[in-house]
């Protein structure tokens, strides 16, 4: 099986580069299924149920989230019944929607976990502690794992590709919006990368507009962020994995932008 | 003028690794001179006389520092006389060190400029404002200006990045000890890495042995954490900058490990 | 010179409290001059010129400011023509408004600064430092110092306390919205409350209202805060300074609420 | 019942204190109980056995802990055997000692929980789950349920005491060292303080020498923390309960200083 995942979607101009390219993506590399976050896709917070239903009809097949997953009210209208979306698992007991979820794929049944990391984050539940009962769950019932950490620090992000080396397929980071030059498949078997990155705008801060960004760090204002305009950058990854043994075997990173730059 | 930048080394796992692999990189690379972050080098928390001296004595023109600059106590007896190092020039008047130099290396004189930022960090003079005054200070004065800004979040990076576009020769980051992959070069000519990464251990969680800072998160406790046996890696970065304009025109990632991994 | 401080001022409840209750509270304490702090007074975020002119019209000479200054866009168009108000000193030069003011009663100068401390909180610069650069401008020019510290913790509270003692009259945090029972004078003369409270609800969570912050604390999702309904509170203190030596020779806590509860 | 609740005892200044004056408070206040809040008693960080077991000579029943608990690694060889020691329960399962515990005295059956907040503190269980948890075990066997809540913000302690009003008898909020003032008794019966204080150094910071950390706050270096000398302080309260509602009746501050301050 092989896994493409397309990191956080940062509003319309993310949506775009979808567009534009899943297509010669998946023509290159040839994934079995799709993955995208979809938690900055609409306009830069949260997401809705028009965009969440683009995704799938460009060609994903599941849809995760993170810290932003609420942002947009709508949300709470179509989650119940959006059976290809994952929000994170670790929110606590009773919040709408659900934390993994199995789909088969020909012969083969990929699990896909989301979960939120804590450090410099807001208080959820412990994600070690869920994803161990996420696992108990599964109980081998999935030939494949895939886990989006949704998560601030390296540390966090490392520790969990540790913690899970060797009982998932792959631990791949999301929220910095920075691609991280890291990928790896660890001792046991798991595919590991810090952080896929962003899809959106190429030229704001973590695809917002600059300007107002530099304007808070500058005055240590309130301001409006608004979604960037101009050149744009998708960034993802591929994920080999033997479905026989659940291990990854080849993980590499994938970044498209508008024009050639020196990526 | 070509700048090669090494990332945070950490204990003595990195410093092996700028022994084993300086000569080669130099080799490979011909940088006209070697800046390397050394605020981990001793026991992964700050550095001593012996280790500044010895990176000098590798072949280092500068070495940088951080938020862990003053974790070994030694420092205040050698920081007034070294001159070669550079600590955050953001920490409040007085502070021993000096946050910048100005080196000359054959005709070319290059600044180097040491920055901390403040997001999810302890609390110092802002970063921005302080490196206007060290600009206003520098007065044209270098032909060539390295900036390493050593920070948390991704948005405070970029956000310095696109503040000195046009206005240094390059902004590279250190603190999160995992190597970004969205180098470029910004509109206005300024070389950028959101994070050069880290030379030390391989299987460690930033550099420390992952079975600590995995009981810590686990189980909340404190725990004493020690500098990671095993496999090493070296980040660092090339930069070639135009000493005429004082803007960069290439950016390259370097990595090395033990063996070969998927890097 | 008796000076009478009002805490935090939450939206149209506290508003209320000042127009019921500060004829009394005047009778009975007979301040020379009063100063609210109303960070919060619009909607609990922020001030609008009309509730900072109807402070003064209620007989405030000076109102005081915080971390929510610029929570209503509108203070951007009156703050520079406010000569009562005072935001933190310590936000970066350029802000609007002004971080101390002189004003005279009687024949008494009166100094009131407002700082802004930085212990979970965003970044500004360092209040340390700043109200010694204010003291160094004021010069003696001031008979009575009076210091608003607005700041989350303990800590960094005691800390300005100890800092200042003997170098100005009166240090009062505000902030929490809770009062503390600390209230003493320092050894060098020095009146300190390390938070005055808040006035406003007081059956909401800081003055919002308390389901709201519930869901938020229970759920980790995001909430909209409003002013909560009910019975109410005004948090004060009045200080007592011998303005020949600028020391405070008394600081006592005042509390006030809508029925007799145990306070 | 009545319940005298002393809050974290800070070093030998602070041991000091409770030799000195619980005979007194005792003969004073009649107290059916006493609870004492240890986490700080050794050396300002963590306890050791024969603290704790001098607590219960002194006349202490139960001894609640903090966010310091771990910081003697003595602990971990006396806490099984520990029962009268009470550690917080929302540090995940596995964690050495109980949450809470029930004791009998004369006839009635008190429980006493201890619970961590999480706003700016490291990342544990749900408190507020946690408690609901414990409520449920607690089922009724217990006449009384005092709950120290070890936390930083007004916001999670007033949200908890919401949260148990009518559900407990008594949230006592610890770890700010320093007492509040804004005790009552909640409409549904559950007495309320945000915080009950500091028992130790007086003229510290926190109950440590104040010179540290000032140098702290004014230099960004890394200090080492003392316990402060000189004068001292007391702080309690003492909360009567009728046993046969579980409610609280009345609530009261109280503090003992070496020398007549102005408390
Ligand atoms: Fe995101
Ligand atoms: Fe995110
Ligand atoms: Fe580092
Ligand atoms: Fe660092
Ligand atoms: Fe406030
Ligand atoms: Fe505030
Ligand atoms: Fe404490
Ligand atoms: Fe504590």
């Amino acid at each position: 099986m092989k896994i493409l995942f397309i990191g956080d979607v940062v509003g319309s101009p993310g949506r775009e580069m979808i567009t534009e390219h899943i297509k010669g993506l998946k023509q290159e590399h040839r994934p079995t299924v799709t993955i995208i976050n979809g938690e900055n896709a609409a306009h830069g917070k949260g997401i809705t149920e028009k965009i969440y239903k683009g995704f799938l009809a460009e060609g994903a097949q599941v849809v995760t989230l993170g810290n932003h997953s609420w942002d947009k009210k709508e949300i709470f209208s179509f989650i119940d019944d959006a059976t290809a979306l994952v929000r994170p698992a670790n929110y606590p007991e009773g919040t709408p929607g659900v934390g993994y979820r199995i789909i088969q794929i020909n012969q083969v049944k990929l699990a896909v976990i989301n979960l939120l990391g804590r450090t410099f984050m807001n208080p959820v539940d412990c994600p070690f502690k869920k994803v161990d009962d996420i696992l108990a769950e599964i109980n081998g019932e999935a030939d494949v794992i895939f886990v989006d950490f949704h998560a601030e620090t390296t540390s966090e992000k490392q520790a969990m590709g540790w913690y899970l080396d060797g009982r998932v397929s792959a631990v791949i980071g999301t929220h910095t919006h920075v691609q991280t030059a890291d990928e790896r498949i660890l001792p046991q078997g798991t595919a590991y990368l810090s952080d896929v990155g962003m899809t959106g705008p190429l030229d704001g801060i973590l695809g917002m507009d600059r300007h107002a960004v530099l304007h808070k760090f500058l005055t240590s204002m309130p301001v409006r962020f608004e979604v960037a305009e101009g050149k744009r950058q998708l960034n993802a990854c591929i994920i080999a994995i033997n479905d026989k043994t659940m291990n990854a075997t080849s993980i590499k990173r994938i970044t498209r932008t508008d024009e050639q730059t020196i990526y």
